[in-house]
């Protein structure tokens, strides 16, 4: 596995090796895609002959688990998504990018429904065994028909292998500027567990997620009840630990599905290939964020609890002085203080130490001598090592912060209109 | 009284009069400014030959209130200004911009009090009577021997006037572009009073204050807890409700000094004095933030209490995909929100309804057919107003949200280094 999932600072169980594997969810057996251009989306960054409609069938209904957003304003798709998945096993995934289904009310609710229901009369199968989602502008109307009407063109089209799994990873991006996909297989002893993952991200990244879709799928067989308490935690490690902007969307979905075929495993195992694969797609997302060109892997150590760390570490990922400063390769650790001081959560100013990579250029609270140039070279790296300790405890968190650049604010002044 | 004060929503006393007068601090009788060129401040955005350091005298000690930034991390002259101003009776302040002592330990605050001791030996008064002030970069000691040394110097050329007053604005500022003064006579019955103030802005500013200082002084006779009392009324009705950047400083203070020569007076003339010229600054500070082309007057109404309206307007004001949506003239209302979802503030999304000026574009909480085209046009005005009313009461918050432009990345990614 190469070093882009070590962020999150997870051990892999001992014993165990990740291999990556190519493919994306192909490397998943069975699954089969399809994907068109139903002009859902109408934005200036694409073309309209890419695709904007995607549909993901596992052939039959399998347990699944999903997440959602926190935010108070739900869209519909995760209101209907949560409904489905609580309802039975999932069989197949309708996403569509360009329109969010967000603050549209009780037709809002109606398309998502219609959607899902369009798309199980196309594959023969309950309408609850199919979740929706989607992605893009807020508080537009979803042309709902331009995706039902497509639905039996869609099934009639699904085909397995890497090229159809990218033209659906290809399908769900909005302002991304990459498909992401990725793929690992986890052994210990004589088990092995394959882990598969889809993502788009972009913009309104942050812990709590964001406008952020993900579809893991493994062959591992798990009940869904276990697949939502390995989905959450895997999560809470994960998607939950980035930030581009610190806005938090209305439409973020992580859905997992369970096919089963490698029979039952170490859920250790498990667990293990979802992390790698969610951290894997987490850092692509950062990574592929809106005018991003440089990320931080910022480490909130020393903290009393895991809690306090990560509380810490978001008001520090939440400012704009902290990211300006990142952009700039500013070592400028007075606004990383600065911006945990105006949190609510409690620690002491004059016990923290701040790191940029191996140069310490704070300790208890003020400035210590440290060479300036060395500090701004490692700032110049495309990832950068901020570690914040707090003097307090044992607990750790570490995120991935965006930095904020001009580009960011030209993409999202233009976004809509 | 001109419109650029009425963003507050505070009414003025019925049969009271508001005259604006020109000469900043000068219009109150009495005092007298300084400021010198001393070397502390070495940034490429000024000259070097423009003062960084001012020194103001009331001529006697007088009754002073003072408010401090609620960051925990706080700046040793915020702690070495309440200490004096709790002590007793303020003669004078001694400010400077360039190196904001916080971060400093132990050191600054032996350097902020070593800031007072000089001013306040060469005035022949005792050091509690002198208030320390330091804007500019954290973390870096101050070089306080190029205060104390000018501290003399500043005392022996001590002058009146709207000139002298103007080179103490100057002398206050950082990446501020303008200095900022005001003053106001308001007229009640019989009885009139004078208030005047400085500030300075421009970065790092956000309700609890921000990279601000503010001096307001009156010719009210006032005792030092009534004085404390309106001091922290006005501060919330006024430069609590901004915000540049939703980063909360070290540094801020905002101090008034009350020269009692207008004898004893209403408190409402009093207060309604302070709202006026608090709330003038404030704006003036939004307007010169880092890079702002755009302010918007977001005000959240229909709230069950004031501190919902203010909770959720500042989870607006936080938001960068709003922000860069103001800059862009775009009414991208789902943002709005999305981020008021995304806070932990209680509202029910299905009553909100969101106007931008005159034009609804969100009501029950979704889209309503609006003309894009007024809107967008209302959107490219210097100042908009944006109303969010959540349905549920009669409570409401007015604050000044800046834009995010491509500008404050560039002064924010290049400030130390």
């Amino acid at each position: 596995m190469s070093g882009a999932t070590s962020w999150t600072g997870a051990p892999i169980p001992s014993g165990t090796t990740v291999e990556h594997l190519d493919g994306g969810l192909a490397a998943i057996d069975g699954l089969r895609f399809a994907a068109a251009a139903v002009g859902v989306r109408d934005s200036a960054h694409r073309d309209p002959a890419d695709p904007d409609l995607a549909l993901l069938d596992v052939g039959v209904p399998v347990p699944a688990a999903i997440v959602t957003t926190t935010n108070r304003v739900l869209a519909a798709p995760c209101r209907v998504g949560v409904e489905h998945v609580t309802a039975g096993p999932t069989r197949a995934v309708i996403v569509n990018s360009g329109n969010a289904n967000a603050c549209t009310g009780a037709q809002g609710l109606a398309d998502a429904r219609d959607m899902a229901a369009a798309t199980a009369a196309a594959l023969g199968c309950a309408p609850e065994a199919v979740v929706p989602m989607s992605t893009g502008v807020i508080g537009v109307p979803l042309p709902v028909d331009r995706i039902t009407d497509a639905a039996p063109r869609l099934a009639a089209g699904l085909a397995g292998g890497p090229e159809a799994a990218g033209t659906l990873a290809r399908a769900m991006m909005t302002t991304d500027t990459r498909p992401k996909q990725t793929a690992v297989r986890v052994r210990g002893g004589p088990s092995a567990v394959t882990v598969a993952g889809v993502a788009k991200g972009a913009g309104m990244i942050e812990p709590a997620m964001a406008t952020m879709l993900s579809v893991l799928v493994t062959d591992a067989e798990l009940d869904a009840t276990t697949a939502q308490q390995l989905l959450r935690a895997c999560v809470d490690r994960t998607f939950n630990r980035i930030s581009v902007d610190s806005c938090g969307s209305t439409n973020d979905t992580v859905l997992l599905l369970a096919t089963g075929t490698a029979g039952p495993l170490p859920l250790e195992l498990v667990a293990a290939g979802l992390d790698a694969v969610a951290a894997d797609l987490a850092h692509r997302i950062v990574s592929d964020g809106e005018g991003v060109t440089r990320i931080a892997r910022l480490h909130v150590a020393g903290a009393p609890d895991v809690a306090t760390a990560h509380r810490l570490g978001r008001a520090v990922a939440a400012s704009a002085l902290f990211r300006t400063a990142l952009h700039g390769s500013d070592p400028n650790w007075g606004r990383i203080l600065a911006a945990m001081g105006a949190s609510e959560t409690p620690f002491d100013p004059d016990r923290v130490r701040v790191r940029f990579g191996d140069v310490t250029v704070c300790d208890g609270g003020t400035a210590v001598p440290y060479d300036h140039d060395a500090a701004v070279a490692l700032l110049r790296a495309e990832e950068v090592d901020v570690e914040v300790d707090l003097g307090l405890g044992d607990a750790a968190a570490t995120q991935l912060v965006a930095d904020l650049s001009a580009g960011y604010v030209h993409v999202n002044a233009e976004y809509t209109t």
